[in-house]
């Protein structure tokens, strides 16, 4: 691909490989390195809004379990990723920023065996993070249950966010084809897992209902604070093991994600989730998780963290 | 990692970025491509020996198959990729060679949709292939049952050999630590499939059997090369559902690779196989299979294949 289109596709871009500030074009890294030859590495994904980088203890935690799922032990400070992403934040200075922070196993020999593998590499890439699509919120979205199961989590546990994510990958694009936004991914026990970037949860009879973490799912961040916000509101919240046909008629369903906050999801498969309309328990979450995250934006901010 | 580094791992060795020939310290590719986040690859892995691309026809096929597997059409002919590997032998002819072959799905937006990606990468390292050591065919190699399960096909059909290999990582890397050559990887029903990167084969009561391909496995190119031999030398075969138990009381078992053939299995787990010592049955196929890719080379050479 030509420099110009790299360029393109990410206009004003930064990226920090190792310390190193390149513009996309100059964003290259070893084909040796074992992110890329066996996708061995970890990542997370945030946004900084109004200078927040929002929920950073949390996504580095989870960094770290990643990493630990894989058996690699992290080596890079907080502060130190901390700063990294605010010299590139600095530089770029987007109303709204997405932030992907990967840390890989580096480069060795050829090998599955990565005792020989000394130097961790770590990338972080900056680019912005358009406003998403208004009608996804006001209309909903439909999902796929997808033929696709979700990795076991005794082969490739999901709740390590790795660079493996050709499942994921397989799942969304079979739901595309058929014309959905996602898919729903269920598990080899035939229970619902999560979509391919975001957790899944159904309303029914006023509960809110999300799949358990045995289930074998990522642990999403939006997902723990909206439990959280559900218990502090006194809203009766389930994790438990959902069937496709417990969703399939549940009353409200909708779905989480750091990048997309609360979307209604108003039809799965060929079935009209209520009466097709983002529900009313939807939309009194959705707008309890908004008035927490402005209140997480105005506490923690570049200015007292860094 | 530095340049000085990465070239003494891989001394002399060049390595192929969509048809532009680097030395190791200059064989990087974009961070943007999809091969390195989310391992949205495919790739192969042969040998060069007397001039001779190691079952080329079968590996390019499969190559096509991994990538189909993912939803990726290859777009590089059989003739191309022989004609770039030809290049990079030409210019290091060592007595043998490694050869892989790598295709990613390229550049697009950061996104797990990859409808948006037109570029495909093709990407050649060749190296230096050094001998095996000859004590694991002496002395057979001793294997491990590993508590991480293979990959269920219904989730990522391991048949696709993709850039998604955490899964044997984790597995191999299992191994090693309890002192184990490799990891014998089951699936989620509990049967045999195979090794980190090898099939697996079990003799008992002078037949050889080996896993079937629907417990969810590599198609091997050795594994479907014994298979003819053995049928040609009338000597039975089975490809069946193999327990643990039933590998544990096997008389002989041995694994096969591209790049290693065949090595003797002499201890699994805790169990010595048979006498401890390679098998007879194991050492009379793996004979017959040197021979066979003996003549295979002498027919199929770089002279009459470019």
């Amino acid at each position: 691909m030509s420099f110009q289109k790299i360029n393109s596709l990410f206009p004003n871009s930064l990226v920090s490989i190792n310390g190193e500030i390149k513009t996309p074009k100059d964003a290259n890294i070893s084909i040796f390195d074992r992110g890329f030859l066996f996708g061995d590495s970890v990542y997370e994904v945030t946004s900084i809004t109004e200078n927040c980088p929002m929920f950073f203890d949390e996504h580095y935690e989870r960094l770290i379990n990643s990493a630990a799922l894989i058996g690699l032990e992290l080596r890079f400070p907080k502060k130190e990723i901390l700063n990294q992403i605010y010299q590139l934040y600095e530089k770029t200075k987007y109303s709204q920023s997405y932030v992907r922070i990967i840390v890989t196993r580096g480069i060795g020999e050829i090998s599955l065996d990565y005792n020989n593998c000394h130097d961790h590499s770590l990338i972080i890439i900056i680019k912005e993070l358009p406003e998403n699509p208004k009608t996804w919120y006001q209309n909903g979205v439909h999902m796929m249950i997808s033929s696709i199961l979700r990795n076991d989590k005794r082969s490739m546990d999901p709740n390590a966010k790795s660079g493996n994510y050709l499942n994921n990958i397989l799942a969304l694009n079979e739901a595309k084809k058929a014309g959905a936004y996602d898919a729903i991914m269920v598990n080899n026990d035939g229970f619902v897992t999560e979509g391919s970037t975001n957790n899944i949860w159904m309303i029914k009879d006023e509960k809110f209902i999300t799949p358990s973490l045995e289930c074998g799912l990522l642990k999403g961040i939006t997902r723990t604070k909206i439990i959280k916000l559900l218990n502090e509101h006194n809203l009766p919240i389930h994790e438990a093991k959902i069937s496709p046909t417990e969703i399939l008629s549940s009353d409200e369903a909708f779905l989480t994600s750091a990048t997309k906050s609360v979307i209604p999801i108003t039809q799965i498969n060929d079935t009209i989730i209520g009466d097709g309309n983002p529900g009313k328990w939807t939309k009194h979450i959705s707008e309890i998780y908004q008035k927490f995250i402005e209140k997480h934006r105005s506490s923690f901010s570049f200015d007292n963290i860094i």
